[in-house]
């Protein structure tokens, strides 16, 4: 059911909006839709904002008040994912209104994409495709994992990502950990080394991962590896307009069940991607939005053998009208690297 | 009114509680207490965590079912201030409870700090006043307020911060704005620059500002500088146990009232700091909330004249048994750079 309005809050629903991208702090900053009234603390005022009327609070004031005049009775309001729960008991407790999270109530409010956005997504996964392309010619055996990672933070920068969000350099044993932090382990012979790295370029966002072999792997990591090559290529080519979010999910894992590895794919297939690196939609058993022209999300199953090593390998793809498109396109072969 | 227990997401509150510092996401982690239960993605699982019960969850299950397991029917919860709003709208459609925010509920958690806590504020307060001395010989005039801020973060880190918060560098006219972004104007003889910095090493923050002078001040900037020094002076002696917070903003805020520029001073005098640089207590009309030994906080006031300059002097200050001691103890004097 259509909420009667939205309650923002900094991130990447009030970019969206409005372009602004003020702290998130214990301050309340909040746009309140439909009326395009941004309550905003005083020593923060953005100045003109055409369209919108800005309020601002000072220290000492109760912000809370000038929201809540502002809304509808008994209404259904929609509010940003991230909110604080601070700010949102305190509306609760002030104003009689149902509530319902963004992802819940509006799924689709970001998950879209216009031509322009794909566009700059396009342009920051071809930045992380050169990152990737020129992360092979270093060296990894006798270096830390941390070494690589900056490696890979200091090209994604140079190829224009204004933010790093994550450089994950999973070598051997760590690689079966999906979130693996990256550590001073010196990278050795014989290591399979999952990379999973982006952030934003232009405001949008990249997320891409290869798993490359230092030195030549063994028979069953080669055929550990071509299982998740096989379950990313498969997921690929099922997208297409009017499948189920959930649908993308089960060919991947299929394919990975029946290599006879299900346990080991720990975590959903992909996340929606754009003003951010994760949000809306999910390709997650149960979620049955189907897919629409536009929608930008991460394929990326993986293998995770515990005490041994890892394999993932993500793209970023775009749904168009006939099927899939992927804005990353490096080749998915296990690179050897040095 | 103590709550029946607490839900605690990642940030300030986690780290107190387990030392974990997982990532912010869309997937929940929570620890119940006084359950002693942590709920985590199992991607995010951390191992063995004596004295607690690691509970994870895989993407496509339900992880709000596995804290409403552990929560008391009609129980009243305290939840961390940055709580993501999606988590608790969740756990209130799961389950029979009340909510408040930690700063509500429980505004004395993390607020008064121990010993050890307070050397390591002591330390980080140290390392910013280092980074102040040095800046004071670095070239202003004719570079930016992006160069200078840049400066800033670099010191920070040489002086040993891990992390970096904000470095705002604001000269001439920008000074007029409390929380100005740094920008690409270049500082000029005669401008008065607000120097506002900090971050977290070792974990705990530092935060303190100064404010210098282009060549020599005008007696009139001068004469506003020195309301601000006497407000920061008169409320740093006004700080002794069993003060209610608002008295230490009604001490500074009648210095510069009574100087006469009282609708210039536009944001509350201080707020708490320790493993985040924002955080109860609040010195704060309406903050009746009385000092106890242990306690540490900016003392902060400032003067914002629109359209020509701004003047602010911050250090942490603690509580002690007879007053307050500061744990930034760089010279309050209106220092010329070049």
């Amino acid at each position: 059911m259509k909420p009667d309005g939205l309650l923002i809050t900094p991130g990447p629903d009030l970019i969206y909006f409005t372009g602004l991208r003020p702290p998130v702090t214990e301050r309340l900053t909040m746009l309140v839709m439909p009326a395009k009234v941004l309550v905003v603390p005083a020593l923060e005022h953005p100045g003109e904002l055409p369209g919108f009327e800005v309020v601002p609070w000072r220290d000492g004031e109760d912000p809370y008040a000038l929201v809540v005049s502002r809304l509808q009775e008994n209404g259904h309001y929609a509010i940003s994912d991230s909110a604080w729960a601070m700010h949102l008991i305190a509306l609760q407790q002030a104003a009689d209104i149902r509530v319902s999270s963004m992802t819940d109530a509006m799924p689709m409010l970001r998950a879209v994409k216009s031509a322009d956005e794909v566009n700059l997504l396009a342009e920051a996964g071809a930045a992380a495709d050169k990152t990737y392309e020129q992360i092979l010619s270093v060296r990894f055996q006798g270096r830390t994992e941390k070494q690589v990672a900056a490696d890979l933070a200091r090209l994604l920068r140079e190829h224009g990502h204004e933010q790093v969000d994550f450089t994950i350099v999973a070598a051997g044993p760590n690689g079966a950990h999906p979130h693996h932090d990256i550590s001073d382990r010196v990278i050795s012979d014989g290591d399979m080394v999952v990379m999973d790295f982006g952030g934003l370029r232009n405001g949008y966002g990249s997320d891409t991962t290869r798993t490359v072999h230092v030195g030549q792997p063994t028979p069953y990591e080669q055929e550990v590896f071509d299982v998740v090559r096989a379950a990313q290529q498969a997921a690929f080519e099922a997208v297409r307009p009017g499948v189920a979010c959930q649908e993308i999910d089960r060919v991947a894992r299929a394919v990975i069940e029946d290599a006879g590895f299900g346990e080991f794919f720990l975590h959903r297939t992909g996340h929606g991607i754009g003003l951010t690196t994760h949000e809306p939609p999910y390709l997650v058993e149960g979620e049955e939005q189907p897919l629409v022209p536009g929608m930008c999300f991460s394929i990326e199953p993986g293998i995770y053998l515990p005490g041994r090593f890892g394999v993932r390998i993500e793209d970023i793809v775009t749904v168009t009208e006939t099927g899939g498109r992927r804005l990353n396109t490096t080749d998915h072969g296990l690179a050897i690297v040095n």
